[in-house]
């Protein structure tokens, strides 16, 4: 980025996207800033060794309502970072805990957030360890943003590396798309519809354990999508690896009302954000067993194989859509939703 | 807290300000809720296993301006996480960084807090390893929030822990008093001196190391006096040992200037904040070699032993105060100045 461009930019909303402006800002001045090789593999958390690696992720999370059908942000905070952390390929086990909250917050609120962080952080078995208040003037905040950290011990079995994808490699989802974006959406817009459109938001981090478990170093990548949707993970993960992914649009699993609001409100629900879904890339030889195993836990019942590594267009990824066509899929260029998460 | 309180009552700046009424809600709200052994030791930081002990600390920092005589948000979002770190007996290794920015931050401004983010990581030998960037609409936040957790490894020697203080303990301060307080408020006041107070806003990690080193199970306890000044950090320790604090207001160390403008806008020093300031408590025995060794470094070279633990008034701060009479020290009720960090 040069002088002029600094002098004359500011941040927008597209660069909290967690799309490609979101990217673009993090390679010209975060990765370029700290160059080191951990933060460079650009994954969700990073993994240090001490004596036996663990995996450490943050998050903060600025979701507008704080409170929305299906859950609210103080759940959001921990199922969002243990989250990062199990896509590691780790075991989440403690979580930092950190609240800026504007002043006035009725205190009922901020009560009922710290409840229900508590629950998630029991539900997912991680304890929150440390932590930090901020309190700033009416004006200056939005309620209450959160910020968690999450450690976990890395999986005996765990080879989670973008290296390792080949092409060949299956992508198995474990349940529908779209749900967290739609829920905040229909939310803000007072959308209604014969059953509330609820946020996914749920922690994974039991359900990829046991898959570690059972199909270990045959599972070379775990990404949930949540900022930027689907096709933005999937875009990102193409432009890491040598090879090509492809796509079909009739197998992700979608929820017919969830369709019928994204058709209302004219976004493509590829790139609405998820919160309790995640991919996992797996060697072809295992996936019909990955698959079955995952639709037997209720966190994968609607699991479904949406397509698979190729060598074929590298770095891009390309979609059969319904109609049988096939197009590219870009990353969300600008921003949906901004504050989704 | 009851169903009454917690309908009425609002967040204000007081239960962000480090003092009595921080205490009181994370008392009522957070310790009552999350319970945990590692959570109850209420320090900076926790210290959990895996196979060696590691230290881990969050901050959010919130400060305004973000720019300041002596410093910026980023560099003390860094040294504020590190010093914790250093705080529980741990050499800091690696830091997550989370931003939440205002929309309309300049991106001049952005990039410069990055860099400054970067030097001061540098500088006390911290990797950034994960972070997270969210941006929120013009209004619903100011500039820039940033959060900071820190991990590092428990130095092999550290015996930190508020249980082994004792009668005769010596508290040592490692330099000057209320320097950030006061540059953050003459910036905000639009104060003249004869030159700029500034901010003492640096890494002690290295100086806490050193003292590691020489002095290990010796040191009972660190403490950084930020929020809420010496008066509240004394005033917490105090409460959580059987014991009482002696300390005399002649010995703490303070530049005539920052006594000054402490003077001129009618506060107390003891309550202001401070960002490279630390208390050890450490055994009598070794409290000269202690103090002397630390006025050879840089960092501790107006070092001064302000006072001692003694079995009087237990659970109490008294101060001899300049005129030779004595009172009790009580941490800081509401909020003296907010955002300071």
């Amino acid at each position: 980025m040069d002088d002029k461009e600094r002098k004359e930019l500011t941040i927008n909303l597209g660069h909290g996207s967690g799309g490609i402006m979101t990217r673009d800002l993090l390679d010209k001045v975060i990765f370029s800033t700290f160059d080191n090789p951990l933060l460079n593999k650009k994954h969700d958390g990073s993994i240090v060794k001490f004596e036996t690696e663990i995996a450490i992720s943050t998050d903060s999370f600025v979701v507008s309502p704080i409170f929305f059908k299906g859950g609210n942000i103080g759940e959001l905070a921990v199922n969002g970072t243990v989250n990062d952390v199990a896509m590691c390929g780790a075991v989440p086990k403690y979580l930092s805990l950190a609240f800026i909250v504007e002043e006035g917050l009725k205190m009922d609120e901020f009560i009922r957030i710290v409840h229900s962080v508590k629950r998630a952080a029991d539900e997912s078995g991680v304890q929150i360890i440390t932590g930090d208040t901020k309190v700033v003037e009416r004006g200056k905040g939005d309620k209450i943003f959160i910020n968690t950290t999450g450690i976990g011990a890395v999986h005996p079995r765990a080879k989670i590396d973008a290296d390792n994808i080949k092409a060949g490699d299956r992508i198995i989802i474990n349940g529908n798309i779209a749900q967290h974006g739609m829920a905040i959406m229909s939310e803000r817009e007072g959308l209604e519809f014969e059953s509330a459109i609820k946020s996914d938001t749920t922690n994974i981090n039991h359900l990829v354990s046991k898959l570690l478990d059972t199909f270990g170093e045959d599972i070379h990548l775990f990404r949930d999508p949540t900022r930027g949707g689907m096709a933005s993970v999937l875009s990102e993960i193409a432009s890491d690896i040598g090879l090509g992914i492809k796509i079909f649009e009739k197998d992700f699993p979608l929820e017919k009302q969830v369709a019928a609001a994204c058709e209302i409100l004219g976004l493509d629900p590829l790139y609405v954000a998820n919160e309790g879904v995640f991919i996992s890339i797996v060697d072809e030889k295992i996936a019909d067993d990955f698959l079955s195993f995952m639709q037997k836990d209720p966190k994968g019942e609607n699991a479904k194989c949406v397509g698979y590594i190729t060598k074929e267009h590298p770095h891009k990824v390309v979609m059969q859509s319904f109609i049988g066509g096939t197009r590219m899929v870009s990353p969300l260029i600008g921003e949906q939703l901004p504050r989704i998460c």
